[in-house]
């Protein structure tokens, strides 16, 4: 008599949440210290010191200003200061209409999909490795069908050969995440451009905008000083969902944007589709003080150094023990081989040096495993001579 | 191409928020001072003190354990604060367990509305006088149906022969709202027992449980030292949706919560297909620094004397004048009837006197009209002597 689909997606535990709970119980037996967590995503740098001043500023203004409701699309300042940031570094000329606020790249996410899907035949494509949520929001959330763009693992930028067989008169969008979890790679300029060229031909062969929805939660996650493209210029059907959980290390709070460009075909329709989509799914605002610590420290980020050094460290010390691994560009996950083709099995095997690593097959690329680095750089210190011994069971080294 | 529905839903302003806009015009030619707009429910009590010495406090803790995620359901902590809170005022014995913190009682209400229906042919019933947006949350939201049970326009208690007569075997739910936006009317203890027992009667005849949704923003905002009766211990399958915008003034923070009382028929289903729907709609957690205040500040109100005093002005000026209301006892919203039987038209007539006044259609009542008290009071002296005038015009003086 419940909706089974809903019971059935709250009872199963993620494969990560079932890893991060074994870690749980068993820092009980060997100690906390002992056990070397790699498997979640959950940023340990600290915001940075001006989102706590920026609260404390805040909390000292007239609090029916500060915590009243805002514009269901958000406080006209701070989505002009969204515009104005993005402006700045990308050359751009977006004002505040451009701009929804959202309570995160989830609600990103699932409010954009549910704005486009005009019919249980839509598709949407995804890339493996993908971030497994996606398939939630497409199919449970959306009711659309999910279709799955195998890896190209030498490198986890996209097979176009694929990409171009797998777009039908009824693909609605493609889903994009780079920097991406897990694998960390960031999509080159030469990718992007060529993905932009591919929907907008395959755009004009079915009559039909094919959305790019661009994930972008670690743009400012970047490394050797890259630079990420900034994809909504080269493609102007694209609307990215942002979030400042990883920039400003506050995935808690839950804030962030979608960008509707003007160059999105039928730009009025489609904005308004999100504000309707909001509406249905009970977001009537995005957290009101929060949208206003995003305001003024947009552009900024946490100290990424922790970071920078944690993948160095665990991507030399991986290769030097006969992992195979894409250097990841940004993010801050690594995406190795695991030694033996059943990832699931490699990963248990792990377990015996209380390492935890999550198995590749839940984000669509079996016999690779996700490595979480967002740890405290001692952990990886200590949990290498355990990535040895670990290789060295398997003849690695 | 897009789901029309989401662009409809978008595009149309809702009657409140054309009304607001109106005035905003209106204010530009007259001056601010001098429009008299009751039209939004918008608190215009400051938050307690206590919310930003909570604000002050928490973000001089560390902020990678204060802005991190919390678990889906909520930080554990603030989820026993919240039943410590209820357990002391109400006598109840819930533990953390029966708790799913949520982005505000629009996200309670479409989680629970999801996670609740299981075909396109279950009906949830509202009363009238009823909040607008339940319709979109029923019908677009969950894509179930949604039966109006008309008003029973003496005192906006519930029309039990009509309730019995709706009530079908696809009746999955009830959903309840008092105090109550638009009347302010609070049910008496013997409206909500006849209504438990009805609900436990149809629930045995059709031998399914029918739940009962009961949305309580306004539990903590009643008069004349009146309880409001809790509901959740009378009716064994009844799922609370509360939300800390009013009592605590902060709407635009998006906290609340959903209460599942572990005497809810297969708990642990609908326990977890409320955290299934909270999934599929985005909702990763409800925001953790607000969850933090709400633990710190359950139980507390802001000062809400300003309402009494309100309420008393308006509802003893408007019966002098000729207007028949019924006495509110709790939110902070009156509902007379219009001099008219067309409400636009009334409303449109007290545009004259710039009196901003939301006519009742929208809300299931037509002949009468919102009227928003949570003004200043000295809004409400000076609009007085215009609701004067305008009851003179209609010669009900």
């Amino acid at each position: 008599m419940l909706n089974n689909e809903m019971v059935g997606l709250g009872k199963k535990r993620s494969v990560i949440r079932e890893i991060f709970e074994y870690g749980n119980q068993r820092a009980k037996v060997v100690g906390k210290e002992n056990i070397f967590d790699f498997s979640i995503g959950n940023p340990n740098v600290p915001a940075p010191d001006s989102v706590a001043r920026a609260i404390e500023e805040i909390a000292q203004m007239d609090p029916v200003a500060v915590h009243g409701y805002t514009s269901a699309q958000g406080a006209e300042g701070v989505r002009q200061a969204m515009a104005d940031d993005l402006n700045r570094r990308f050359g751009t000329d977006y004002g505040a209409h451009n701009f929804y606020m959202t309570c995160g790249a989830a609600a990103s996410l699932t409010i954009c999909l549910k704005a486009l899907t005009a019919s249980p035949e839509d598709e949407f494509l995804i890339f493996a490795p993908y971030f497994p949520e996606y398939q939630v929001f497409i199919q449970n959330g959306a009711g659309a069908k999910c279709v799955v763009i195998p890896a190209q693992i030498e490198d986890f930028q996209i097979n176009f050969p694929v990409l171009e067989k797998s777009i039908t008169p009824h693909t609605k969008g493609v889903l994009v995440n780079s920097p991406n979890n897990p694998s960390g790679v960031v999509y080159s300029n030469e990718t992007m451009q060529k993905l932009a060229d591919l929907l907008e031909e395959k755009s004009a062969e079915y009559g039909h905008p094919i959305y790019l929805i661009s994930d972008e939660p670690y743009r400012e996650i970047i490394y050797d000083g890259q630079a990420v493209p900034f994809i909504a210029p080269m493609y102007r059907n694209t609307l990215v969902c942002y979030s400042y959980s990883k920039s400003l290390s506050m995935p808690g709070e839950r804030i962030g944007y979608i960008l509707v460009p003007d160059s999105v075909e039928a730009f009025e329709d489609v904005y308004a589709a999100i504000c309707g989509a909001g509406r249905v799914l009970g977001y009537v605002c995005a957290p009101a003080l929060f949208q206003m610590v995003a305001a003024k420290c947009a552009g900024q980020t946490a100290d990424l150094s922790v970071y920078e050094t944690n993948r160095k460290l665990l991507l030399d010390g991986l290769r030097s023990f006969g992992y195979t691994c894409v250097a990841p560009g940004g993010a801050f996950y690594l995406f190795p081989r695991t030694l033996e083709p059943d990832a699931a099995t490699f990963c248990e095997c792990a377990k015996k040096y209380d390492l935890l690593l999550v198995p590749g097959d839940g984000f669509g690329v079996p016999g690779h495993m996700r490595v979480s680095y967002c740890v405290q750089t001692e952990t990886i210190q200590r949990a290498l001579p355990l990535f040895e011994k670990l290789a060295r069971e398997y003849h690695a080294i």
